[in-house]
């Protein structure tokens, strides 16, 4: 029996992606039904940004931002969670306490944010953490973890492994290009480092992609790799 | 000092309204700063709609549908709970219990949907029952109860006063026109009926007709009239 | 494996009943024994309405009235839970976010009412359609639906199925004599409806009958039948 | 500002009491609106004796009948919470924590029990002591505490005072008469002693007797001295 | 299958104690992998007595001192639940609600305390009897029960039955030694008569008093016998 | 009014600095009696690093050796709490949500950690930024931000002002010796960048200094400058 947590980009949740939700719930349902245990935690997309942007223009500091996109990503995970039908954990966790509630049952846990001043990628991390995983799985809009940015630069070059000083430093030039292209935050990146949680970064739109990695495939996606 | 209860159509909660959505903050603020103690109930408007068009293409079941509807309606409910400042009560209460908790503070309140099965119309009438408010305010997207739905007739008229009983009969003829046209639904309508709660529909993006209606005034929207 | 909802009279939570209500006990046990996931809503019976008496004396609106209500339908519900022993989840669930919780263990849930405005019944049916079950039983303290009131008709007619629209025809005219005949409300009946739940109501006074329909039987009570 | 906590018994929680629960409410009203903080603990009453004794015949162990006590304690502090109208606090707190949290506003908090093996006694002590209470309150259904049980001898004499060593002696003798005359518990003892609570016992059924000690007077029912 | 409930001394979490503690979750876990389930509750020990003074220096009454202690027993309730891995319940259950949640589970539960005026015997107590447990194992820092307390006399004997009066007379006479040495406070005392609850006082220290008496043993520790 | 948040270092929390706490407590009161609302986190202090020392030892995670940080900053809030009578909060919040409940009473919140992987300073600097804060006040065991690390080097030099750059670069030198020298950590410097929340750091050891601080003084301690 294997502990693993998979950070989902919020763009999945989507009208038009149905199909691609749908081979998700599908390829978890069924990687949990070999005895596996997962949590997934969903990012706040569209949603999200639409509410954030509303919520800019009425002035609401950035804590609440924040709470527009956790609440945004909860929704998001009950979308998920709901399709996981009888195996799905609800009503989705809205805290620690919550989360390890839900953990205590048989069931599937999918969450969405926890806390402003914090990305869903960093609650996978804790999460990861906190149960022991022996996988993270963070599945964002791309393929992986590239050398530039790949919406920029045409030759970017996809990554097989990162170390976590390299991805770091990768972190670093995103910062001044918010929303462009998502990875971790530095949450996320100091649990990582301080627990050396097996990670990989794979694309949530390819199902392939996730069901190699949950069969035991090393050869799919950026693997962090630590020394 | 009043006790009032109103309905805000979901519909307010898109990017474009933050003016609108601004000056009805604005409005139920100095409402409750005279002395006045305010619940809102936010319905789900265009997210909801979307979470349960892409749920229904999932294939989810009626009452999960009705979940995603009532968290878009909470997220909504927590746009504008947040622009009320420190005078909005946090979080947005999910149930009865919290509800009651919540109305226990100082603070005015803000929710969303409580429960499958059930409106946010029908939330907005328990609530206003459950406190003893003096009026339920149920601002939508017209300015009252027509006698034929205003999308369709464009001789549609504005009734000023409506039974119980008529009331009833334009929700069974509206019933088979899904999404069309927003009023009451029966769960409300027995509420209403069984504690005789003062009742006003006005249009939610004409914040003077709220105004109006907090000032006293009973010459705008369409009032239900209890013989 | 199947799911099933089970509504039990109030009435049958009186010192007198405890033959009754054991066997009832020993029936859910052995059928849950079996494999099958049950939910169990009971109603307020007598102590319901002595407090609603009470209350009413006291000059309570009707939403305090029906919390005392769903708090005596509670204390049905506790009585019932504790006596499945460790098979029975504990605490009775006080709201949607807490049944779901319940059920996300192998328990057998009971509960009482969940909000002011909506018969335990209309719980009964947004519990059915939420998890998805096969059947939802409705034990009254009658064999069924009959074509008149069967307390004042002695030639009053037993029927086998009845259609919504049958059943909405009865309700109306039940809706003149409050407390002396017990169906489904209106909330109830929508959700029946909309999501075609197969519903059968028996006598919960009759142990045979749930036996009888549990195992397969269609030849008891009365079935609602959809076009 | 005062700080009391009122034990009342759960005996007035019946019907054809209610002027008696009316003129209670009034009392603690006008008390409360005096700039005075109080809490109340019901007792459960005839409908916690009817409870315990189905579940006796049902045969559910100590714990279970206590929590069927508890729940029957807390409808009766429902019935009184809701007649304090908007000054009550709802809902009825069910353990420390949630005390603690109602206790945070200005509202007047009514509860029942908390816990199986421990009487509402015990909690109305229990929350004197937390609160740093000037008096607690103990409402029965007799003037206060006698030489011998009133019921038996007709000869009984109230005590005007009486230390906690001689109380003590009362319940030792007491015990072996389950039901028939209602003080304190071993538990409200303990705390009462250690943290020297200044209590009186008088009569719930004699308005009177409470107005009368909520004024400052000494004169009424019995008192606990310390030495 | 049996239902075990363990008080463990709060002495025991200290550091300098890791072997021991390590040695009783493996001892806990291997018992309930045979398909028993387990209640753990543990004591506050010298984190609760170091805040208990420093609390008492800063003047806090009684009830908050309890809490002091309450939360520190949940400290260490968190240290042995964590250690228990996969298998132990998380959070730490806070009350009487949330441990039932808890046991509804399959895992192992450890709390603290849950209520001011209460000891961590009395909640081991309440919740052997709440469950139906047929064993209640009180591990203190002694071997058992002495005819006079072992710390002062030299020539104290271990006995190996109490009744619950001679265990009643010694009780009252450590009373007057607070802090001396631990048993049963009176609330616990109750249950354990009222219900019979089989009890056997042993040394948490000595992991292999833990284990003979698990594997059914009767001549290790005092035992309470009922007339 | 100002809103203020204080974070305080666990060092406080020990026997022999009641003194010191008791000024604290006084202190907190009298500002907040002038009409200011005022937020306080404590951290782990000595109760922590024991706890997580031994946790250590015994082989837990990181997540649950920083949940044990959290209970045991929890514990030195309840102290804190405590002491400030009936105007804190009491329970201690455990999450956003319940911070946000407290929030909207009139009480002073006092709170530990939320959540593994984010330090107590993070929590304050999220709270601050949720609540609009006028002022973030970080009281350590030092008079502020040095130079170069004041226990190593005798010639440190108190900085008065550091802009959020120069503070990173100390940081990042300072992780390299763990337990130290306690500032903030990422995310709370992430969040005090992006709402460039005002911040001074002084001595809780010293209480004029906070009291000057909260007079309006800005010669005292270290202030963060935004450019």
């Amino acid at each position: 029996m294997a502990k693993v947590v998979i950070k989902i980009t919020g763009k999945l949740f989507a009208q038009g992606n149905e199909h691609v939700i749908k081979e998700l719930a599908a390829t978890i349902l069924s990687y949990a039904a070999e005895g596996n245990k997962v949590a997934i935690v969903t990012g706040g997309g569209p949603t999200a940004r639409s509410y954030i942007e509303m919520g800019g223009s009425l002035g609401l500091n950035n804590s609440l931002l924040d709470l527009l996109g956790i609440e945004s990503a909860r929704l998001n995970a009950l979308v998920l969670a709901a399709l996981l039908g009888g195996y799905g954990y609800l009503p989705i966790p809205r805290n620690v306490d919550e989360f390890m509630m839900a953990w205590s049952t048989d069931k599937i846990i999918v969450l969405g944010g926890l806390q402003p001043g914090q990305s869903t990628n960093a609650v996978a991390a804790a999460i990861a953490e906190m149960v022991g995983a022996s996988l993270l799985i963070n599945a964002t809009n791309v393929d992986g973890v590239y050398d530039k940015d790949p919406r920029v630069y045409s030759n970017a070059r996809l990554l097989r492994t990162v170390t976590i000083e390299e991805l770091e430093k990768i972190l670093a030039e995103q910062e001044s290009r918010p929303g462009k292209y998502e990875l971790l935050d530095k949450v996320a990146l100091n649990i990582i480092r301080r627990s050396k949680i097996e990670t990989v970064f794979i694309n949530a739109f390819k199902i392939d992609q996730i069901k190699l990695v949950l069969s035991g495939r090393k050869d799919v996606g950026t693997w962090i790799i630590f020394k």
